[in-house]
């Protein structure tokens, strides 16, 4: 583990660039004293950030690049103009050759994933990086993936997915065996499409060490906090993630409308602003921003595009948790005990049916 | 189009039967006073409740059924003792044999689904049958569909969709050529799976007759009210459906601690209390009870099992709805324009290349 965390930043990433990585990473050194940061963009934009923030100037060192990945970029062009020269690369890079323990960028997704994927390799037993984001609850906060890493998943991968999601609530949420859902249209054992009720098999059966199967969970459990990790392909994963996103910035829509109507919903409006206010940091996306690929030789943090400083400080800080808590190792060591238990009951398995044959 | 719409209910459906049903029929018949009502179950259990409802008594006929479908059945357990007998395969066959209009049921959905299609099949040039339903939106209500009828799609599924979707679209919300949008994880034409992707190449190219296909839509486009109607296929609709009502149980658990906090807060919510009643009955899920099997010939309505008598009156109203606006026509005409399009393309698409050959 190392004494202090190394932070590698793509300095240019999000649609605000320096303005809000560099006020961003500001905000994190503050709450993690110990982090050290690699600012990787456009120098002269960085230094003039930087003035304002002398205590990060003395933990940072700055890596020039000239070029910036564009948001909407394909990242097969992404990688065209951007491989090894781009902010983007030189940040995932500085994990690779061992400068940092883990990179965190607002930029494109796509480009950041195909970078990643280039760059730092999946790894060893793994098909498909997946991308894992934390999902407020009823109950605190539970992981969820894949939020859009892959389209589609086979019962295999869906296992992958259970094994690196449990690795990371067992970082985040502080349980030795996180309990795992898989998302399904349904709770019974009959429902769903093939490939989940084939890794529900699995994951019944083998009873894998690190984590707790708990069978099934619909939409609606996610928020209740049903499971600690919630198990999905990266489509729907997506899909859902910004549905939940989009009915609470509905939801704040109606309650401003309501309490902007009469005298009587403003006046009490003031009166419980301090309700308001709680409510409306329970509902802050800011608070969550920060998805953690997973899956890869390295650990890269993208943050939203769109976010504020405060926002961007919350995925440095996951980064940061990642590589303090040595995310690599805890997904490595689960995956190691998975196959080796998996090869066990692949031996155990296949001798009955020789002797039948017999 | 018939003078009285004429109702089919599975009275004994849903978690509390007679008790929900005869009494949501009441208040449908009260907004809906040409409704005629064929209440199918116990019949001392109906003929106890209909004592409460005279106005209703009026306006309906009893059949009797012995046996009513268990929730939690799977559907060919409750085919092998339900088929031909049961107060759900019975409101089922009222539509077949032209004795009701449209049938409610709020009971086990698959088993209605199953019992749906073997009573009534599925529309000539559709392959499967869908389950759609109204998503409230900032700009009033969506179309979205399948929220769980099928698991996975091809894209000329997709496409049938978004047909039946428009169908449905045009009834509800009265416009001639509803807006088609496909649920997908981003707005550029290079993301998401193979077949959202075909068949947005075939929505486009097809300009079909009766909807304006307006591409993707992602998660949080559904309740800002992005598109009139909204396709995707059932695994991940029914995911996404769940997950956006358990995020506005979720605010509003939030919502009630907040104000439940302070006296000021209690103070506040006294006085905004008007506000909150609004709030509360714009986020009320009864309001938009009430899926509709689209895809069959014959419309059947699928009400939440849990609901309440107002719920479930929602659910028979939107049934009122499509009987009388001839839901079953609408999507006959709309496919069978689309097929003689579809039919002129491929006439038209494959001279060129003949021609080219010789």
């Amino acid at each position: 583990m190392p004494q202090n965390v190394r932070i590698a930043l793509d300095a240019m990433g999000g649609d605000f660039g320096p303005s809000v990585t560099i006020a961003g990473a500001a905000i994190a050194l503050e709450r993690r004293p110990d982090s050290r940061f690699l600012l990787i963009g456009d120098e002269t934009a960085i230094r003039a950030e930087l003035s304002n923030h002398p205590r990060l100037a003395e933990r940072s060192e700055v890596h020039h690049s000239a070029v910036a990945i564009r948001m909407d970029d394909k990242p097969s062009q992404a990688l065209r103009y951007g491989r090894r020269v781009s902010s983007m690369w030189m940040a995932i890079e500085a994990v690779k050759k061992g400068e940092a323990d883990v990179a965190v960028s607002a930029g494109n997704t796509g480009a950041l994933m195909a970078m990643s994927k280039i760059c730092l390799r999946t790894m060893a037993r793994i098909d498909r990086p997946a991308l894992a984001c934390l999902w407020p609850t009823l109950r605190g906060q539970s992981v969820v993936l894949d939020v859009g890493a892959s389209m589609g998943a086979n019962a295999s991968h869906l296992v992958d997915l259970a094994i690196m999601g449990s690795a990371m609530a067992r970082i985040i949420l502080g349980r030795a065996r996180p309990t795992v859902g898989l998302l399904n249209v349904g709770t019974e054992e009959i429902k769903g499409v093939e490939e989940v009720k084939a890794a529900a098999a699995i994951l019944r059966e083998s009873n894998l060490p690190g984590l707790e199967y708990a069978g099934f969970v619909e939409g609606d459990g996610i928020g209740m906090g049903a499971v600690d990790v919630v198990v999905t392909e990266g489509f729907t994963g997506n899909i859902t993630l910004k549905t939940a996103e989009g009915t609470a910035k509905q939801i704040a829509a109606y309650l401003r409308q309501a309490m902007g109507g009469s005298l009587l919903a403003k006046l009490g409006y003031l009166l419980a602003r301090g309700a308001f206010q709680e409510l409306k940091s329970r509902m802050d996306t800011r608070s969550i921003n920060g998805g953690v690929f997973l899956g890869l030789e390295g650990v890269v943090i993208k943050s939203h595009g769109g976010t504020d400083s405060v926002g961007f400080a919350r995925a440095v800080e996951i980064g940061y948790e990642m590589a303090r808590s040595d995310l690599l190792n805890q997904i490595r060591d689960t995956v190691a005990l998975a196959h080796q238990f998996e090869g066990e009951r692949a031996a155990n398995t296949s001798n009955p049916p020789q002797e039948a044959a017999q």
